[in-house]
């Protein structure tokens, strides 16, 4: 659990003068507690303000027990009939990811030319350098659903919670996630993590101490989510 | 879907007695917890821990500062290309709830009835009570994507990551929820709540004080989930 001053400091920064309320900590505040994952552990609604979605990261290792905790957590998540149809693939092997980024290189490439689209050399090293920062993280992880778990037709809604609450986890500890579809497409990961057709996939996620801390992007106000009672 | 029987035996699992207790704070301290709302923040792990799906509340009101808290938690959830898809039906006005327990009563009749089932009064008046629970909550929050959306494709992952912000939100505050899907069906509050075809629903939650916070229900170890670097 945080110790009493370091919970203070990170609150005091996450409430600096100037900031916007609704949507938490400086980027100052927040580039110190990354720099130290693991030592606090963040009150619920700051840890909410302050996930982001990260695309480059440090290659500081995950010690085991953080992994495990942040693992614990998603498989807490609410669930159709306690049902809990997961699998995470953690991927840790360095030579797995780069299996991953060549995969997507080659796949990126392939779809090109199926458009008519150039393919050349230099086409292929700008698309490794605009995947290089989203396979810099030193662990990987594919949240899956189980076709064969008890309620498959449940498995939509239990599959991204398990999601949200990973990506959430990881804030917790200072950690960086991305909730990735496109840029690491599902067939790449089923060809290479040899998923068979039992499983759908949700995301895949890398996880890490981020190199920065992105600003919040722009969200609407919460007034426009709102319906009063009914339509 | 699953149909009765699944629901029944959901019911019965989630509320089965001598769960070996394995998940976090003992069922006193979540008790003493519950009994004053809003007046604790708990630590993010603890909130992931001791979240439950709660189907009995107390006639508590919930100040509006709460409720604001928790959905301007659930916006904040990871969108596809910050889309932000979500619409919440905040419904507080106690004759709606009443009209939505009503249609729920009427649907589950006339579906006995298409199945060739009882529906005397006697029926009528065990589904009621049957759905007794649900309905005591001062609050219910329908959580809905918008098929008008930037991509409407990916809302599937959108919907429930806001739900389970949302029910983590609650409980951090001290307020019990449950993510309904059949027990308070989609086209119920579809009708009730004049839900045009643009929307999908996610779920409808109850939002309240509990009666008590359940056992946790048997969780499946860890390692039962997780798949080292690949299959």
């Amino acid at each position: 659990m945080t110790g009493e001053n370091g919970r203070r400091e990170f609150v005091k920064l996450s409430f600096a003068a100037g900031v916007p309320f609704a949507l938490g900590a400086t980027p100052d505040s927040l580039a110190g507690f990354a720099s130290d994952p693991g030592q606090e552990e963040l009150p619920f609604f700051e840890v909410v303000r302050n996930r982001r979605s990260v695309r480059e990261f440090k290659p500081t290792p995950i010690p085991d027990e953080h992994l495990q905790q942040i693992l614990d957590a998603a498989r807490l998540a609410p669930t159709s009939g306690n049902q809990q149809p997961w699998k995470f693939v953690v991927i840790r092997d360095p030579s797995v990811i780069d299996e991953l980024k060549e995969a997507c290189v080659r796949k990126n490439l392939e779809a090109r030319r199926a458009r008519g689209m150039e393919a050349t050399p230099e086409v292929a090293e700008q698309v490794t350098e605009g995947l290089k920062g989203y396979f810099s993280a030193p662990v990987y992880i594919v949240v899956l659903t189980d076709g064969e778990s008890r309620y498959p037709t449940y498995n939509h809604w239990d599959g991204p919670m398990a999601a949200g609450y990973l990506m959430l986890a990881a804030r917790a500890l200072g950690y960086g996630t991305v909730f990735i579809t496109d840029s690491i497409p599902a067939d790449v990961t089923k060809e290479v993590l040899n998923i068979s057709d039992r499983f759908t996939r949700v995301c895949i996620t890398p996880l890490g101490v981020p190199v920065a801390w992105p600003d919040t992007p722009q969200k609407k106000p919460l007034d426009e989510f709102i319906v009063q009672d009914r339509f």
